[in-house]
């Protein structure tokens, strides 16, 4: 088959890859409908994150099942899929307790790439999620934004406890704090500011929902909510960047007592604890649980509720996949569909 | 007045201050019935926190209302009053979500130094609470308990979730993580693992509602937290300490989606974000809102239910603060209370 591989920073190739196969007896083997390119993927891209070997890439994945293992008991050959970018036995203690992405028998599906024709999904029963029928092409986009960057972005709104009442803050205007932004509107929250100074994004906040759009950023950025909020911060912070900057402006845009969730995967960042301490925010985040969400988003896009599937403003075939790099590292580019013939 | 003064590390003593006065027409004028030395008064003591000139020493304090301020409304002279080592309006909108120790007006009380006879309570109708009456001196310390050390170990409880059927790892066994265990019972924890290598505290931990001791700490007490845990980690912790290894030990010993309640004052500690992230734990801590458990408190003590003194096992005159000081700060004593005649 057909799949991206990465073989040095700035180096993405579409070339021939192993047919995978089922291996365990809860293996499911699906052909891909979609996939795309994910701000973490530019971590590698970019060399921030080194490689050893030419790693095949891509976690996200929305396709048809061809083939199931002995043991897969609930997903069935010819269902449309989606999944998170974790597989996950969803039957765990960890998982029990909504957090798929921690499961004890995880696998990174980023191991396997699924920027591919093919893909081998472990733990199909727990990590699958069929929809109720086949979709239109048209609303592929949907349910492959479900399969990370909604789950994600919706992830930190329930970690920063966004709800009625609320006032939230978005740093980040990528595809999952722009999802964050989706996430907190339907959440309830009562005012929504997006952290943004790109014309086309603010645009896409501002559809999603937003209330504000603020442009500075870092301490300036701080103060310019604090400003919003009677001096106080916001009572919530979405952080989907992952820098040390994003995490600080998140932090200190919150009110004692208010809640940071945080999504974006951090490099070299340091908290401090003392600031920690006396900032008296609560502080969640990590790998999104996106399974917990699957349920209620797939129904939230079948019933027409949420079009999470904007936030793709750059499709191309698999083969071009170097293009949808490029775009989404130069800024632009959102985010790029790959799609499949 | 005679009250605590340090002078430099090590130097703490008992000398003439000046008599407090009313200055605020919102303040109190307070005769202190006891106080008492907290384990964070050992930082400057040990010459951790550095300090410039001779500091009136203390925190924690009950005692009788001498006079009131003009616009006291509540407080009377006469009554009996706890409160808080922050000085709150218990009005603003920060008060009024519980983190009265984030008040938009807060005095910090350790500025005030109450280690003394008489002490100045700015904002005394928000930051007093009275007694039902004027309590016996052998109920003394439980009352002062309530001023910091049981407030403290409870937000950290109350921080960390701990509840009906959770397993909650408490990580530092001096007063605050004492009293963690026995907030840890109370909130109703199923079963309280006590980190303690010292008999006595490992007593009182057990008299207050620990099920289990573990001695071992840092990387070999992560382990045995997860050997009890089905290798997955307590639900919750609680941080009792606020050193570098001791908030590790708390974070790594809870489990995905558990939570960190951490109240040990933080010095130096640095948390990586990419192990934050990856432990998908939450984490919340920050000088305990006292003020928002205090009623509850005084009713629980009022009423028979806690006796959270019994964290004060050395008990001496005004006059021998020294000595009271260095008795904890080698270990000897976990917490002293002060007599005042």
């Amino acid at each position: 088959m057909r799949g991206a591989v990465l073989h040095a920073p700035g180096d993405i190739r579409v070339e021939e890859r192993a047919d995978p196969k089922i291996i365990q007896p809860t293996d499911a083997l699906i052909r891909l409908s979609a996939t795309c390119v994910c701000g973490s993927d530019l971590w590698p891209y970019r060399g921030i994150e080194s490689i050893e070997d030419p790693t095949p890439m891509g976690h996200e994945y929305v396709g048809i099942v061809e083939e199931v293992g002995n043991e897969v008991e609930h997903i069935k050959p010819g269902q449309f899929v989606v999944g998170s970018f974790w597989a996950s036995d969803n039957t765990c203690e960890i998982c029990s307790s909504g957090y798929q992405s921690a499961c004890v028998n995880r696998v990174l599906m980023g191991t396997i790439g699924t920027q591919a024709e093919y893909a081998r999904i472990p733990l199909a029963d727990g990590t699958l999620v069929p929809t109720p029928e086949v979709p239109s092409n048209d609303m592929l986009p949907n349910f492959l934004a479900a399969s990370d960057v909604l789950g994600t972005g919706w992830f930190a709104a329930v970690a920063a406890e966004v709800g009625p009442g609320k006032t939230v803050a978005v740093v980040g205007d990528g595809a999952v704090g722009l999802l964050g932004v989706l996430s907190a509107k339907l959440l309830g929250a009562e005012r929504i500011i997006a952290m943004s100074r790109h014309d086309p994004r603010q645009k896409l906040a501002l559809e999603f929902g937003a209330t504000d759009i603020v442009e500075e950023r870092g301490e300036e950025g701080v103060a310019q909510i604090k400003e919003m909020t009677n001096g106080l911060g916001a009572h919530s912070a979405i952080e989907a960047v992952g820098t040390q900057e994003s995490m600080m402006q998140a932090i200190r845009s919150t009110r004692p007592g208010g809640h940071v969730g945080f999504v974006g995967v951090n490099h070299d960042v340091q908290l401090s604890g003392d600031e920690m301490f006396m900032s008296l925010v609560h502080l969640h985040g990590g790998p999104a649980p996106v399974r917990r969400f699957l349920p209620e988003h797939i129904k939230l896009i079948s019933d027409g509720t949420i079009q999470p599937g904007k936030v793709f403003d750059l499709t191309l075939p698999l083969d071009q996949v170097a293009e949808g790099y490029r775009a989404m590292d130069e800024g632009k580019a959102i985010k790029t569909l790959l799609e499949l013939s």
